[in-house]
């Protein structure tokens, strides 16, 4: 087991996972945004926050912009000061979907003009790519239809094919698309992506370059999201994560706070596919609103929740795994599954973080570091950032 | 099949469909709410719109107002203006959710600051309601927890209880307390009145006055709607329905244009069981978003499908109905229900309106009657109201 | 509308509806079959009862077999049998669920023994085709697992993708195979072909002659058919449907009596779509299970709701529909499809029938024709057909 | 921690887990049955593996009973074979929905005639009560409707009191009903206990010996099955459990498989509100079909996945979680309950076993017994029991 166990930090230590500008501003769901205090009032006062996840976490160097909420003047100035705080500036996300034209869709909105505006709002992501350095542009659509008859299904899919192939052909040989599904909302009758199946699709016909992206909050209940991630890995077409969890539809919580069980077996099929290894290029990010809680507190959780399971997922005994597989034992496969879940991986997570130079509590260093009583009191004026923000 | 008809016809003159101020102002989703030309800026506006309503389906007196939505310094006033264009004030929506205060509650809340706020909230509309003549006091808790431990479960309900009797002590004879319930949003752990059970246990112990009101698109997936409605009936708790539809989670569409054949089929509940009577008493009210679709002409449709899943009803045959049912004749008695569904209603409702002195088409006419170009040129100015203004 | 209402008549004469030769026979949920007088006891027994659902139908020539419940020495003989009472042999459903060997699965299961024996019996299947004249090998694999970690996911892909390989390469020129999906249930962790995507995907791979089948009942909760079968119809890989309506699960009860317009809206997508034509070759089949009503009557109930919901999709006014998608008018492109929705066609389609020659009421027509009472008093001694006899 | 430990540990050797006959024996689903060798073949031979689990798990020394499947000539004998092996007769549970006469409803059955052939059982399971020495009669009830209008819903209600009272007052002064609900199957349209609150309503109209009892596999997705948890304790109206687990629907997986953080929120809530005291009287009983994996181990899992969710409720700092609650600290809250749960318990749960003079691993210890091999051996010929056996 020594040999798993050093594997399992080095694997740990090598991990990356990124968090996103928006989970540090404000956010809420259609009835209510609570505003908390000190929250960020710009871009860069985001990555201030980010780099305490980052400086407590130790696995966090990588934040993701969304665009317009993330807009500045000089994106390489926005990457050098993330740089100067041991950050890098992740997927670059495109809105189409908080501007009035968009009432009825953005890519597949019927009027073309409407359709010209979105594309280039696409394009000028990837110019903002270019200046940050970012590799992945993620794209999510609000498109869809509220009622039966509202639009043309197909022909909306035509749309969407045309778009997706106008951006593609502007990316950079670095440079991807990770394209998200949605089962709904904010559209509440037909999707125009959502689900895998559909974004697999425009991915095959728009080439290597294009991969989905697996937002985990995303699905209709049931749906056996592993499947769906091994998969994906076969056929080479993972993207990454927007990491969240959820018990009801896309609650947007606390990645692994609401079926941590699920968020182990997602990081096995991850683990055991060659998910974590560089090369196949899988970006673990996370998506989340933290309406009610503590922003910084709670991303760094969710950091920490992720490493849990990836830490359990890393413990799997594969050989034993295997064999009992082999043998159809139903009830020793479990077993060995299980054991590794049932493992208490706190202590081994407190080594790696010691290992590292770190504090091996993040919660309490950062609650001991006294930037939340700072930002309290210095973010005062300005408008804070939020959703739409 | 005559004495059927002109039985049906009667029943649909007397309907009464209760149309929500809120529904004529601008809502959305958590992501996006696109503003309509012309939406009211006062309740006095919502008035307005609401008697165009009426006029053209000539079955909807009755307008919900939302406290403090729809806030006037004279409530007097307010119903001498509603008499005044043939409405009258319905049930008063309180509304505890969207003050800072309540981040994590308002009756359950577990700082007693807090739930004597929200409790004077309700008493306040209790007041409004003595102002307005309005008999019902709609409750709708946005109450819950979004992650395991947040909170006490069952010490919430001990607070809830406590609450609710408070203001159920403060009803007039002829004043009702009903009761809403919902599986999620925007709690998404635990919602402290989640189901029907919640509400149904908690009237009980309040007494005659206080009914639980059943919102269409509350239900957990799979939920029987109809069964809620006929078991509801039974025990005399039915108090009201909060009509929209749904294809996923709240979705808030437009009553009967997500399944019309569930409409259907608890109109029939409730029409069997004695539900159209008045002396059942129970309310029929819309609770819907028009976040895309022109509003006004969206609630006359909504009123319109409630009509035609009500004429479909009045139309069962009950007598061969029960006789196929008696004899445990399965195809035959789902046929007689689906022969009442497959029938085209518009005609016999096309007749019902002209007999009282309608337009047979309450949508063209309201199209044709200049109404909506006469609010968008003349509303411009001042904030349009919506969900939360 | 003359035009209109004559091409819906051609086309609802010229459709074609498969029977499954299983809806004939008993069939239960797992607590209990309720055994029915009269039902057959050989497959020749059951041609004689889908023979009567054509005769009062003259829509329902085609009879989907399954194997090995519908075993017989000489398929020659039964395809004549089927030929002198104006059926065909349609789709032939292979069975790899009901052996012992199958307990951890056919075609992905870890042992080669059992996937050998597996592939040998779709391969007989598709002899049986090339004896009969079925032209659509119908595959529905029962594997999964029922534990997390029971066996490897992406290694029973493997072992699925090698599988589907085999057969299709037996295949003959005009022949297909149609993959089925569905979420869960049998297995209740991970299936082997949840979804649309996976089935999709599969075909994709094997080449033009491989096509997913749409089982209406096998979804997730809130998945939106009709898209899925749009989607499928622009990629040119619908192979068919096997009708039902559901609930909660894979409910299997009659076509079009849990959410007729859920149906409509899909044969709105189909006959949009091209996939009324016959070059198109969608595969209209029922798949079935009268648990506790007739089945015959059943069967021919579940042949009208599908005529129904055709005819209502064929009197969509196409040119309204567009012109008012195109304008974006959310309201008059959802009034437009419900027009359709909400107009009676049972006239219409007593009229169709009549133009053929047929009773235009044909579960009258069945139940005055003696059928019933005449297999009850003669199928008597020998065993009754079910689900695995 | 070491008081808490120590309460932890009084706690888990008090506990009793009761194990179904039924579980013992083979089951499946409609789609297959896969028998095992060494399946007990009378009700002696289930008690006979019962008593296995009990030897080396220490905490399942009842046995719920199922009339007609485990029907004997000589109930005191049976008690007395049980008393012997140190086991005790639990609940008994009615089967109203094997027999042809309830193709449409036992209790609910339109036909008074069927209604007293399930009534007459029911008052022969208090019968068997009486004779055993049970206290519980464990009532679910198949009754339902598979279609709309095939039955009146509040019809079935009325009968469904009704037989009720009549059961009630048969029962002795220390007896309970428990009355099971379920969302559906084997009913797919309206069941007639379809939630709690339907039970909740009848019992309280039945009076203090009826409870309800909650089977953690029979809700609606997204339902929040320890809301109810609490909400009936604190009601005083939780009768007991029937533990298993899911993914989808009814799986009958075992308990803690699918959702182990799910299992442990329960046992929370019944550890928090009075649930263990044995003056709540609150029954733990496994309800699970054991299709595809070896029984008796799966049942000793089952057992040991119980214990482990309910030690991690008893870890749970309810002082700090009590003060974090009071302080609204959303964060510090749920990282109480995380904290329990993310322990590793299963050394303490080897401790205990120790200190009873238990092998602490019952799964090895039962493995290398040789009762598996030697049932294997013994247990041939006869006729296997099973669901419907």
């Amino acid at each position: 087991m020594t040999v798993v166990r050093d594997a399992a930090k080095a694997a740990l230590k090598a991990q990356r996972i990124e968090t996103p500008s928006w989970g540090y501003g404000n956010s809420g769901t259609r009835f209510k945004v609570f505003a908390q205090p000190g929250v960020p009032r710009t871009p860069w006062e985001k990555l201030d926050d980010a780099s305490k996840v980052h400086e407590f976490t130790g696995v966090a160097p990588e934040v993701s912009l969304h665009i317009p909420w993330d807009r500045v003047d000089d994106y390489a100035a926005l990457a050098a000061y993330a740089k100067e705080r041991g950050l890098e500036l992740g997927a670059i996300n495109s809105n189409t979907f908080q501007d009035d034209d968009y009432r009825l869709g953005s890519v597949c909105h019927p009027d073309p003009k409407v359709r010209r505006k979105a594309v280039d709002h696409l394009l000028d992501c990837v110019d903002i790519m270019d200046a940050t350095g970012s590799k992945d542009l993620k794209l999510w659509f609000a498109d869809g239809t509220n009622y039966p008859g509202q639009d043309d299904i197909a022909a909306r899919q035509d749309r969407l094919a045309e778009s997706l192939a106008e951006v593609y052909a502007r990316l950079g040989d670095d440079q991807r698309i990770l394209l998200e599904y949605k089962l709904f909302e904010p559209a509440f009758y037909a999707t125009d992506v959502p689900d895998w199946g559909t974004s697999y699709a425009h991915c095959l016909r728009l080439g290597p370059k294009a991969r989905v992206v697996v937002d985990t909050g995303h699905h209709a209940p049931g749906t056996n999201i592993e499947f769906i991630v091994a998969f994906l890995l076969r056929e080479g077409r993972l993207g990454g994560f927007d990491f969240n969890s959820r018990f009801y539809a896309d609650d947007d919580l606390m990645v692994g706070s609401a079926d941590p069980f699920q968020l182990f077996r997602i990081m096995h099929e991850v683990a055991k596919n060659g998910g974590l290894r560089t090369e196949t290029n899988v970006a673990f990010m996370l998506d989340q609103c933290h309406n009610i809680e503590a922003k910084i507190p709670a991303v760094i959780r969710s950091v920490m929740n992720v490493q849990e399971a990836t830490a359990k997922a890393l413990l799997v005994d594969r050989d034993a795994l295997t064999a009992a597989q082999a043998a159809g034992d139903v009830l020793a496969a479990n077993a060995v599954l299980m054991d590794a879940y049932n493992t208490d991986v706190r202590p081994l997570l407190r080594e790696v973080r010691e290992e590292q130079g770190l504090n091996p509590d993040p919660v309490a260093a950062y609650a001991a570091s006294g930037w939340q009583e700072r930002i309290a009191a210095e973010r005062v004026g300005g408008e804070q950032a939020g959703w739409g923000a």
